[in-house]
């Protein structure tokens, strides 16, 4: 008899087959007493066959514009899961975003949820009915359709669950659940049975792709209990949740990576206030996000500054960042798209040292080079060279004997 | 400098080099100063492919979700032409029925407009936008997305122009115009360049496809002339408009078919009070529209009940009425699904006599039997055997002299 809010990814919608899967698992839980919302995302491909559509009109697409076209992905599946709900007896019904009032920022592409409409879900729940509800798409102050970006149906889901203060909210995905290492890399890696919403937020950050970050960080603020698991199957998969005593225990939990990062580097800077500044404001300015920067200084007055952006927006930022450093008097220029980020998370960071240390030996007997290093308070990153990362990987995941519970 | 109400149909906008080519068109008319709003339909072919979509799913799909779904392909067709437009250059914005505020009954699948919301319209063509409207979709009291049923974004596109008061609602579709005569059916046939809203309401209703009967109703009642052309050329259509003197000098100004009828015939029915009621409200009760209805007395106290409806209705009536039958004690419950109707409309009628006669007599010297007959004040219709249709238009067209001007 719970208030449970799932979702299930493109994957798991994928076709006729596979909605009518998902229909019989939502209605042993509805048959068991649970009330239930039910967040969608579109059918598995759809949405980059109207980004395709869009790009035959022209390159860059009104943004406003691509929100109202991509909305139409999710919109076509909540409708056929209610119709194949209904069919079967089932008292279901379709929300979309501005239905269930799902107010968002302006920022079309990319819109943060402010706020969820609670009232009409809840009404639609004391009626008894199953709520079906368009994923990723919202609606800004002005009354125009937005979407929240690649994953952003996972934030959907979260919001709603915190919303309506659900018990929990299931996040069905094509994997079993949330891995001490990319599965693919290591063969080794381990579902993990429970995770802190902090050590989740960084692996989110950090290139696993299982989750939204901004789902996490919604979870974690609202407090809602997160359970990550397949839609294939029946088992348990991985809880995101508070961060318990036990969980201090583990040092470190997880490896990722991240090979969607390029580096650029302008060497030999004059070193004086504002010029790192205008830097990254360069960025910004052209919309591109930094993720890890770097400055040392050296031989007095001059500086490098390092800093890393995604593979996609490479090109652009170094042709930016060639005029920048033309105007500072940077005397080199540079960058290398060659680069993967391996990092080690683990909230018993916090309370044990060298962690830092372990991570460096062992890279090093590997004969891997650091390139860049930063830390957060239970994360180590290291930039190496791409091709070390499955290498990186497997050494870190056994020195952290992570195949072990 | 008028403001300009445009519909284009689904062929128009059928693929991406079409929506070019409308976009072009509506530029051109937006450089020489007028306002516009364009209403558009899915792109062809995606309407069918929803229906088919959930048709694999069941044979019912659920209505309510039916529209959800099929308002999708509208919302495609809008944000990909304002993507064209914008980028183009031109300040172009779509808007959704429920954003438009198309207030519409509650009958899914088949809603009438109730109300527009010119306030959102009027702001956006205040800045100068070319506002991109979704035909064919609305919203009801309930916040519940309906749509209009097949042609409905003809009747969207009158009832905004009515909203705004516009100066012409322009019907682009793949003809060039009302025709006297179905082209493909008679060679002869010639395009109308003025009809009154009545003639074209009972050409409508009696098959010719080139407007959705509604949206002639509401641009009776609310006086809005209407340009039915085509898309594919710049010549002049045919003007939808208030009666004129002229057009009284012509008795009669088209002819029509429709193959899509069924006759269903109650015979030896008890001639009592109700039986014919009885008839009909099982139609109605099974949301099966009836179209000619006859009853003649004959034999004492027995009559016989004729009625029309759709070929695709007629399997379910004919096991409905034999039902029916029995219980008011029919002798017998027929029916025939290979007739048609044919037609000639004109104002003229009114203030001539002697049409019905000549019509008849053409028929009869084809040899071609008469089954049911009905009349209006402004048309005489025919029940006849199908496969005389085509000769039977021909036949009336050339007795009525429509070749000529």
């Amino acid at each position: 008899m719970a208030l449970i809010v799932q979702k299930y990814g493109g994957t798991s919608v994928g076709n006729i087959d596979r909605i009518r899967n998902v229909a019989k698992r939502i209605t042993r839980y509805y048959d068991q007493g649970n009330s239930l919302v039910v967040v969608l995302s579109a059918m598995s491909g759809v949405t980059d066959r109207l980004i395709d559509m869009a790009s035959q009109i022209t390159k860059e697409p009104n943004k406003r514009e691509m929100d109202v076209l991509l909305a139409t992905g999710e919109q076509t599946t909540v409708s056929l899961m209610a119709i194949t709900l209904t069919s079967m007896g089932y008292p279901a019904e379709s929300m979309l975003g501005y239905q269930v009032c799902v107010r968002t920022s302006g920022a079309y592409g990319r819109a943060r949820i402010l706020d969820i409409g609670k009232d009409r879900l809840q009404q639609l729940l004391d009626q008894k009915k199953i709520v079906i509800v368009a994923g990723f798409q919202g609606e800004d102050q002005g009354g125009n359709i937005t979407t929240l970006g690649r994953g952003g149906s996972d934030t959907s889901a979260v919001a709603i669950a915190a919303g309506l203060n659900a018990d929990v909210c299931e996040i069905f995905t094509d994997v079993d659940g949330v891995y001490t290492a990319d599965p693919n890399v290591c063969k080794k890696a381990r579902k993990i049975d429970r995770i802190s919403y902090d050590e989740m937020l960084n692996m989110s950050s950090l290139g696993a792709k299982v989750l939204q970050i901004r789902s996490v960080e919604f979870a974690k603020k609202y407090q809602v209990p997160v359970h990550v698991r397949s839609s294939f199957n029946e088992e348990q998969g991985t809880m995101v949740v508070n961060e318990e005593k036990d969980m201090e225990r583990v040092v470190v939990s997880s490896v990722t990576h991240n090979k969607n990062e390029a580096r650029i580097t302008l060497s030999r800077v004059p070193d004086v206030p504002g010029v790192a500044a205008k830097v990254l404001r360069a960025m910004a300015n052209a919309g591109i996000i930094v993720d890890m920067i770097i400055q040392n200084t050296r031989k007095g007055n001059m500086t490098d500054i390092t800093f890393t952006v995604s593979k996609t927006d490479y090109e652009k930022a170094l042709e930016i960042e060639s005029k920048v450093g033309e105007e500072i008097g940077a005397e080199l220029v540079a960058g290398d798209s060659n680069i993967s980020k391996v990092s080690v998370i683990g909230v018993g960071m916090r309370s044990h040292s060298g962690v830092a240390s372990t991570m460096f030996d062992a890279l090093a007997k590997e004969n891997i080079n650091i390139m860049m290093i930063s830390t957060s308070e239970i994360r180590i990153s290291c930039v190496i060279e791409e091709k070390y990362t499955e290498l990186a990987v497997r050494t870190l995941h056994n020195v952290f004997d992570l195949d072990k519970e």
